[in-house]
């Protein structure tokens, strides 16, 4: 009865082009300190559980990048998913795995491209919530509290007090993406939590919720555990689903543990550059920049060095064979360049 | 009695950073077109003077760029100085060399970094100019007709009719590189013109100048042609003197032709914006660049696709290892981050 983690490592991002790329999406960027944010997801939570009960699911592309990022974690624990079909088939599969070695097992499942500034006080999170889940059964999740009506994640209502001990909540209901209107109203209830799409469970009982709410899945893995050469026929037919949809709104026993941990999804660059450090001029870089009479200007540079004269109010991106310069409101439209490149066929730099 | 060509190409200049390095200096750009400024030098007046006619003094240390640049020119025909000395050595090392060949030859001496649009009303000028140095002697200047009052030429004030056959007029002065206000009254008098630092002169009475004007520059001179291995020793004890100062102001047969021929130094990057076609949005693009919702933004890139998103009023310049993204109205500040660059010793840049 061990402790094990899922990382999962499947993003195809497009919003942090030109330093993101198809072959090269966010969850391998250095957006923050100097380790990728999938080795960070991984350190942050080394000291509960170690390389060894460590699971990672990904895109078929991806193995051999997630192998080194994380050279310690064993080879035939990286999953490579053939087609990305959503988070309940790559979390089931993984469960699947970890079922066959360890059926009263613990797991913690984390998406592999957040940011956790208190890692201390997110550790001991954790562990309530596994032992909460060892002692109580149940489905736990993790709880930001909002500072903004953000339309771009989904909500967690909660319903008052599960676990004394823990000050963990009983979960009435998730809320998907929802219109600005609903997301103030929920911001000012107090009622509701960010959903950060990290979650804890028994194995066991994930399994079973899998056969009972998502019955098509679990044949589906039953099968892929019993053929696994059969990968490329199998994975494409198996439904495509969130666990959020899949099997947390469906679950009973759902719990929310409120964290203030200085969780971050960085899904943008205008997230990135909250995260940087500002001169006097409100200008700041990563990597080698050069202002010359500018203000409120971020430079990011994977090599070339950039030199600003005399402008103001831009984000810029920069690598060998690509610069991007925006608005620092337009962070969200970064998609318009790589569609743009996609139209004209310019592969080699998607 | 031949017609020669003298292409100076010492520049190194700094004002087309991160396009010019030091290494690479702004002759040997390709900002228009697709041929490198020399090379169109060159080309310009290619059916008037063929390449075994040609010399070109440079730097020592672009001597082999020049080559490339321009591989029918004899390689004896290219000289490289230890260290710029200004441009009455430069010339008058030339005029020396080919004065030993042919003393009666007639000398076209043209700068290797200028634009000049039309192309045969030029040539017009320069076979209008031999034909009066021939005929008549004294040196020939080509005279722009200013646009705006540009402090940063020096200027020709002429004093009537020379010679009604071709149109030349006498020059009464040169005036060095003005006050604001002096350049206003000049442009608005009708009596002045732009120097662009073109001459035709035969190559006799040229080096009589010099030996009558330049005494020491002339000793110096004879003693480098004497002994050529001494170059080294030589040239950087030869007075440091433009042929403007040095010659032209104190040689009483000075002329001048009015030249309407589209002719820009493009010093600037502002000055190579105004040549490239804008669409709609008044964006222009030299190289691989994209436009998202973006106005008056002007991109060249050697090599990075150049990717802009909501911005407006922007030049920006990308190469492989460097990227300025500048005001418009800052082109004369490059030097700033040269400058920059150089203090925090990042050679490598420059």
């Amino acid at each position: 009865m061990a402790r094990w983690l899922v990382i999962l490592a499947g993003g195809r991002g497009e919003r942090f082009w030109p330093l993101s790329r198809m072959m090269h999406p966010k969850q391998f960027l250095t957006l923050m300190g100097d380790r990728s944010m999938i080795r960070s997801t991984r350190d942050r939570v080394r000291p509960l559980i170690d390389p060894d009960h460590t699971w990672v699911v990904t895109g078929q592309d991806y193995v051999q990048k997630v192998r080194g990022n994380l050279p310690d974690v064993p080879s035939d624990h990286i999953l490579g998913e053939p087609v990305g079909r959503n988070t309940a088939p790559s979390i089931a599969w993984a469960a699947a795995q970890i079922q066959r070695v360890d059926p009263n097992g613990t797991v913690l499942v984390l998406p592999s491209d957040h940011m956790i500034q208190q890692e201390a006080r997110f550790r001991q999170l954790v562990v309530d919530a596994m032992n909460a889940a060892e002692t109580h059964g149940g489905f736990y999740t993790f709880g930001i509290v909002p500072t903004h009506p953000e339309t771009g994640y989904g909500y967690i209502e909660h319903d008052g007090m599960a676990f004394d001990e823990y000050n963990i909540l009983t979960v009435r209901r998730f809320i998907e993406k929802p219109p600005l209107e609903d997301a103030e109203d929920m911001v000012a209830s107090g009622q509701y939590f960010w959903n950060s799409g990290m979650f804890v469970f028994k194995v066991g009982e994930f399994m079973e919720s899998v056969e009972r709410y998502l019955p098509e899945l679990y044949r589906g893995l039953t099968a892929l555990v019993a053929e696994p050469e059969h990968l490329d026929e199998i994975f494409p037919e198996l439904p495509q689903v969130s666990i959020d949809h899949g099997i947390m709104e469906r679950a009973s026993n759902v719990y929310v543990l409120p964290a203030e941990i200085g969780w971050d999804d960085v899904g943008t660059f205008a997230a990135l550059a909250r995260h940087l450090p500002r001169n006097d001029e409100q200008n700041a870089a990563k990597g080698h920049a050069i202002f010359v009479e500018s203000q409120n200007v971020t430079a990011i540079s994977e090599g070339p060095v950039v030199s600003f004269i005399g402008v103001k109010d831009l984000f810029v991106v920069a690598t060998k064979d690509a610069v991007l310069i925006l608005s620092p409101e337009r962070s969200q439209d970064v998609r318009k360049v790589v569609q743009a490149l996609k139209e004209a066929q310019h592969n080699h730099l998607l």
